[in-house]
């Protein structure tokens, strides 16, 4: 296969990373390519994944380390293998909702939250914590780049992202189809309640604010409840992916014990 | 006061974390100055500062805001208000087990933690769920840096730092004192407890490894126990922020339960 000079490519490398993309592949990226360090052609993770990717006929490939290693330029921690794929696709809505959705549906949905890091590691807990997709607004927001897939260990290829112009409309849509709606504040008050006060067991969206300022004055607005998470020591805030962590853990445990 | 220019200064900027530096201060900075934005000088919050900063008798400086917003390069978050610092002083571990350790002390230790975003973050969630310190090495860690205050949302200066040369061995200290060694760990075997099984009642130091290959195998063999998430999802890894986080607050959740 040629290589088009005019195709935006990007890379995505390490053996957990590649492995997800191919196993898991929802049809977020076309993959033109795998490559692969010759000198790592003997690990058996790798020789696992090059297998999976000849029942797909993807085009797999063999470098000399020097040509290996200068592939692109964030290439740290490439463990030997990279895949050449084509930007990602964000998810349809719509269609999840159509298909898809169900009473076992959980959903996160970002209002403003704009570091990298941060929405890399929230994709992380989306995975490790089984919520299948993240809504983000197409205004004030990270979106996803060729970064992501690391900073999220390759969890971005395991959890649906949908994009949306107006997030207090899709909460509306998300309503209609008996969504609850749960916006994290750190702000109590009598409207607020604790996490494990409050029941998680519903299909469901859990909002989380911006870095700077949490959730709009809007968004909050729409959500059906408040939920925080306590704090026993002086400081009353959390970063926004541990906070995240830390509900999504809660949730979990309380679907588990109902189980 | 002459500023003379062969002392390494740094700024502590935003409301909070100078608010922190002032009323918590725990004499890991000299503070040599407060400088404020003329414009802000009504905020109630930085007349409350002042107020507190006169009593300690802290010089006080007005700058014209164009003046102010050149102060230093990273000065964006800065909320009109910023101090003049030393560089941060470790705090000194040996003088913390023979004068403040107590049957509630609860530290954390870094192993290899390299990271200063995650570095920040881990600030943060000791202060929010009242652990008292973090344990870095000298070697392979991210250090306090001029940045990690403001990652850490000010935090930085309510938590206290130690750094010591070799983890297993200040492990073995600690083990002296009695306290309980708990090792995070993502690798399930028959020696990890889930979270929800573990007695957390004790006074403790919790150990989370590097972003890469968790605990070292020497650290690991020190501890008295292995702790884990539960993850119900595909991924089975968490940032070790966030990982942190959901410990800790499950810590709290216990103690808070047995009181």
């Amino acid at each position: 296969m040629n290589m088009d000079e005019n195709i935006n490519y990007e890379y995505i490398s390490g053996i957990n990373p590649v492995c997800s993309l191919i196993k898991v592949n929802a049809g977020n990226r076309k993959i033109y390519q795998i490559i692969i360090n010759e000198k790592s052609k003997k690990d058996p993770r790798i020789k696992d994944i090059l297998k999976e990717a000849g029942k797909g006929n993807i085009d797999i490939r063999e470098f000399e380390s020097a040509r290996f290693s200068k592939l692109y330029s964030d290439n740290l921690h490439n463990q030997g293998i990279c895949a050449r794929v084509s930007p990602y696709n964000y998810c349809s809505l719509e269609r999840y909702l159509e298909k898809e959705a169900s009473g076992r549906s959980r959903l996160v949905i970002l209002d403003g939250v704009t570091d990298v890091g941060n929405l890399g590691s929230i994709i992380r807990n989306c995975s490790a914590f089984d919520f299948k997709g993240i809504i983000i607004p197409k205004r004030r927001s990270a979106a996803i780049n060729e970064r992501i897939n690391r900073i999220s260990a390759g969890a971005l290829e395991e959890v649906k992202i949908f994009r949306v112009v107006n997030i207090v409309r899709t909460i509306k849509e998300l309503k209609n189809r008996r969504f609850w709606i749960y916006g994290a504040t750190l702000d109590i008050n009598s409207n607020t309640k604790y996490i494990d006060e409050v029941d998680f067991t519903l299909p469901m969206a859990l909002v989380l604010g911006s870095e700077d300022r949490g959730i709009s004055r809007l968004v909050g607005a729409s959500c059906d409840i408040m939920v925080s998470i306590k704090l026993g020591g002086r400081m009353q805030s959390l970063n926004v992916s541990v906070a995240g962590g830390i509900i999504l853990y809660k949730i979990q445990e309380q679907i588990e014990r109902r189980k």
